[in-house]
């Protein structure tokens, strides 16, 4: 009665899978994921073709991909986010349908409703028993948080539970629960701990990011909503971590009892649990060692599934319940449009993950970023992609002060009553333009090689196949 | 944004509830429950009729549900279990159409696959946020595990929460989360703290009792199944209890270590996992105070659902994982099949719970029960009604020794050889006649009052109505 089959070969050919098929992963191992590779290396020399790839998101350690989609085993691909050699590939037409790109609340419901409907899921699972329960809480591979994968369990046709810590029945302590679960393989590493989390995440240094970080946290208090009962997101890159420290260093100072955090989880945010910022942590996704652990020993450290941290397909997630969500851009344009798919050559090098989703639920939502990377504007005139509609942003914070956007009049005030410098778009652009000159027109090809879709489905924008140099 | 309501009668028109619509309840508050009456008398009031009520189980304190069903407001039921008030009524005609009996694997199973679609779920929430995250861990009316209400919360088309303790977004500690929730209301009382648990359960001190308990650890021992990894669930019966007691005291002794125990739980089965004897609880519903206090405060006592607890349409469930559970009947036939529906005189008094399923999961199922129970026989010819199959019970453990299923003679060998008393069923029959009697056979009426739904949905057996004296 157990439902351990002796190799992942034997689960694929148990679970029924055909040519045509669509499979999913998740995403938590991230660059560290073998589990990925392991399974279209396998299916590849099965013999099966033609194959839809549903990853929560797709990292550069699975370039082998690209040779299954070479051959032919792999012909579609939709995904959250992909990282740049993945997203070069793609860029520069390696497939012949466009990678249809979701959110991490759209994908839950895309599967839930049916829209992409998965025939086998591979679900990487740093412990499980003999019948499926799983969780990514201990074991040698542990990564926190399964949230991602919860719908693929529930609503796959087949799900395949993929090990390297497989203990005694029950394992009490699961995320995901062996009513879904068809098969459980035992193999030696579902990835390397090195690439799974980081060690630490790392706080920026750079002058730059900490004086925006510091006018962000600015923002953040004259918008009325540091106060108890205070909910926050903020991202892992060093100067979102910065904008945590000063939210922190107010909180502490001012005695706020703030309510919760939410998103992926950083050794930061649960600093400011255990300092007492946050009643709870609402865990969709662990960044390093410490998120991990303190979601396996910390009660007030909870698990939450992607539907439940923003699915506009369910009755609430926490996401529309957020005051304050911090985000990064690649670009933003005049129009508060944001976006992380692609780079100013066109090149694919990301995807909203949840950008669009929390943006849409916060009550601030800001971007946060210097005017100029590397000699090129981020505000820029009009965006290549947008990922994230400008009416769902409020608010842009650069070194150079803040822009509000014109729908929130009410923030622009605020900010003006306590000094907060001010810029308009046009200001920001204007010397994101003297800084750097007018940004050459990114040449594209006419084939559509992504299809960018709202965290509702519909279709946002699309993405262009890049022009040969 | 919040889904809180200001009243209950507020919700029911919110969802939208119609004539001929199916609502659901569960009933982990069980005889303290406030929920089911204070929700059909706002329905009475609002003039909806025609209703069918599906609720995980029904109990005495409900007794003004029959003036609903006489006012035509409900029509139909579906239930796994109803406490002798309603049964009464039931078997007396109250309702045109027969009962659907199903069972707590079998009612989860139904619901996730349509065949019993909820319009409206009333999910008692001992404590619950404004967005529906709910628990029973916590609250004054704490009923411990919601394990029944997962399929309602899961599959309803609308759900209401129903709280006696609302407290600030979000309850870190959900067992049910606010992706499934529509509507919250906060209410005085959801129950009564009495009547929902016990403040302990008690073993029992009958000598009759005891000798059975002993001879029923003495089979379990002799079955080979109690040694390390051993898992186990009994009732909250006297007998039941002290069979636990029983075997608690063999592992003791032995030095063995259990894997799990399961089901509805008490303060017996928290001392043996608080002992060492098991690793983990899996806990569908909590009959006592101490159940709660240790699924609120011990990481390896945990909720399960129904469907992880015994569904036939879960990829596997916990009751098929399991060696032993002790078992009760009201009668049980030469055939081993078990009737635990109706009394010896046609009437319902109880229903299957989760007495099929478990006799079908596990590797021993045993019947424990006196010979005969205020002088009407337990052993007969054929039940009245059959609950569970005989060929999925092992054994039957009474006062003069133990009767083991024909299709289990490798158990048979097992129990002669260290010398438990062993009998035939037929024997059995014939020392009952002897002692009460033979049995008058119960006269009843030809109209169907109750369809038994086995646990795959098919159906199992039929109840008709009494005759009148």
């Amino acid at each position: 009665m157990s439902k351990l089959v002796a190799s992942l070969e034997e689960a694929i050919r148990a679970a029924g899978l055909k040519d045509g098929m669509r499979i999913s992963f998740h995403h938590h191992l991230r660059n560290g994921d073998f589990v990925l590779n392991m399974t279209l290396a396998l299916i590849a020399k099965m013999g099966i073709r033609d194959l839809t790839v549903n990853a929560s998101s797709l990292f550069d350690s699975q370039e082998p991909l690209l040779a299954h989609i070479k051959n032919g085993v792999v012909t579609e691909l939709e995904t959250n986010y992909m990282s740049p050699v993945i997203g070069k590939a793609v860029s520069e037409g390696i497939l012949a349908k466009p990678v249809i790109f979701r959110t991490h609340g759209g994908r839950p419901g895309a599967i839930e409703t049916g829209v992409t409907p998965i025939d086998v899921a591979f679900i990487a699972a740093p412990t499980a028993d003999n019948q499926g329960n799983c969780t990514g809480r201990v074991g040698k591979s542990a990564c926190g948080s399964l949230g991602y994968a919860f719908a693929d369990a529930m609503h796959a046709k087949k799900v395949v539970a993929i090990t390297d810590n497989l203990v005694e029945y029950p394992l009490g302590d699961y995320s995901i629960s062996e009513t879904y679960v068809d098969y459980v393989v035992k193999v030696d590493a579902i990835g390397d701990p090195e690439g799974i989390v980081s060690g630490t995440t790392r706080m920026t240094r750079d002058p730059l990011a900490l004086r925006i970080a510091d006018l962000s946290a600015r923002v953040i208090r004259a918008s009325g909503l540091l106060k108890d009962g205070f909910s926050f997101q903020t991202g892992a890159g060093g100067a979102s971590l910065a904008v945590g420290q000063s939210v922190q260093d107010i909180m502490t100072r001012e005695g706020i009892k703030g309510s919760f955090a939410l998103g992926g989880t950083t050794g930061y945010l649960v600093d400011m649990l255990e300092a007492g910022c946050f009643q709870t942590i609402m865990d969709v996704q662990c960044f390093d060692l410490k998120a991990v652990e303190s979601l396996r020993n910390n009660p007030r450290h909870v698990e939450i599934s992607a539907s439940h941290y923003a699915s506009p397909g369910a009755k609430s997630s926490a996401s529309q319940n957020l005051d304050v969500v911090v985000l990064g851009a690649t670009e933003i344009d005049v129009n508060f449009n944001v976006n992380v798919h692609t780079d100013s050559n066109g090149y694919i090098i990301g995807g909203s993950g949840g950008h669009s989703d929390v943006a849409a639920g916060a009550k601030l939502a800001m971007v946060i970023a210097p005017l100029s990377r590397a000699r090129l504007s981020i505000v820029v005139d009009k965006v290549l992609t947008t990922t994230t509609p400008g009416k769902t942003i409020d608010v842009l914070v650069t070194q150079y002060g803040a822009a509000v956007n014109p729908l929130r009049d009410d923030l622009r005030k605020e900010l003006a009553r306590v000094g907060i410098p001010l810029k308009e778009m046009g200001e920001l652009r204007k010397i994101a333009e003297d800084l750097n000159g007018v940004p050459e027109k990114c040449e594209r090809g006419s084939r559509v090689v992504g299809k960018v879709l709202y965290r509702d489905g519909s279709l946002i924008d699309e993405i262009y196949q890049v022009k040969e140099a």
